[in-house]
């Protein structure tokens, strides 16, 4: 396992936070979050050990990144972290969770830049075990375990919400069936939403 | 583009009814309709075409297989045929489509055997651009598109509820995302039918 640092120095590797604000100590530390979750897991991978092969203190990973969660959302290219998500339902009337969620996730994944990565993921993940697992963790822990226990929801029911929502994007954005593809947001938000408010209501 | 006959000859592709219970013809349809597919997509293939190709008479296609979506079926290994979907749906009451149509999907995706090759094609269409036409034209014409106007449903709630249930297969046999992956089919039955019903239930 290698520790990069930006001239490869041992001075360079010991006095990390010397340039705080380098673009290039950014983006170090993302080549080796990409590495590290690559070479185990989200679970496994830690702060600690992204700044450690990054050549970097793990203070200035926090200091860029909100935790091993941003580093995972920012090496993916991912276009929506889980906080985002967690303030975006915490915001609204429990009632309208459901609307707010098929909106959000279909506002974000209608921009290309946003979409793209995305789908990049969901390629990789198709053919490649490691990333399954990787994609897995970070789903069931990071995002869609912490959804469900703000709400107060069973997670497979969060997870059959995401499945209808994860299928929704494949159809619309990779299979391109028609009228689903090119059906009008607003449109599909009305005929999602009691799908999904039916899984994140109140638990029965 | 090459006629396949068994050894070539023209006389074989002439006489092509000869041996009609030969596993040799059927093999050799279903290699022609592979290619047949794979080069004009679902839509612009033909049973004539894919008999000029395997070097029989389209009679004798026919006589092995329901047509071009039987054909299809049968080149990618699916599990289930659109006929099998209608009749499956026809047999029971209204109110009942949804539970019908989850708990027959589950079943079948349920069996490895049946499971792989649907898994296959989804993940080649994640990267082959024709595969994607070929299943986007065989999904929305002959299997979705009929449902839809067997149920008198719009054809956008049917891309829906199979949005749903192709979520689902990915997030319990590809994702294996927990405790989705390891629930009961019956108690999955429960939780998803509310959301298909909701969307094949009698039109508003």
């Amino acid at each position: 396992m290698s520790e990069l640092s930006t001239d490869g120095s041992p001075e360079a590797r010991r006095r990390p936070g010397r340039r705080p604000g380098s673009a290039d100590t950014r983006g170090q530390i993302l080549a080796a979050a990409r590495e590290t979750f690559a070479e185990k897991g989200f679970d496994k991978a830690t702060v600690r050990g992204i700044a450690r092969r990054a050549g970097v203190d793990p203070a200035l990973v926090h200091h860029y990144f909100s935790g091993k969660e941003g580093v995972f959302v920012e090496a993916m290219n991912l276009p929506i972290t889980p906080d985002v998500v967690l303030s975006a339902i915490t915001a609204v009337p429990r009632e309208e969770v459901g609307e707010r969620l098929v909106r959000l996730i279909l506002t974000i994944v209608a921009e290309e830049e946003a979409r793209q990565p995305v789908l990049a993921l969901v390629r990789t993940a198709m053919t490649n075990e490691q990333m399954v697992a990787t994609i897995r963790e970070f789903l069931g822990q990071a995002l869609l375990g912490r959804v469900a226990e703000a709400l107060d929801v069973p997670p497979v029911r969060m997870e059959a919400a995401f499945a209808q929502m994860f299928g929704v994007v494949l159809v619309r954005y990779v299979l391109k069936l028609e009228p689903l593809a090119s059906t009008d947001i607003e449109d599909l938000v009305k005929l999602l939403t009691p799908a999904i408010q039916g899984y994140v209501g109140p638990s029965r």
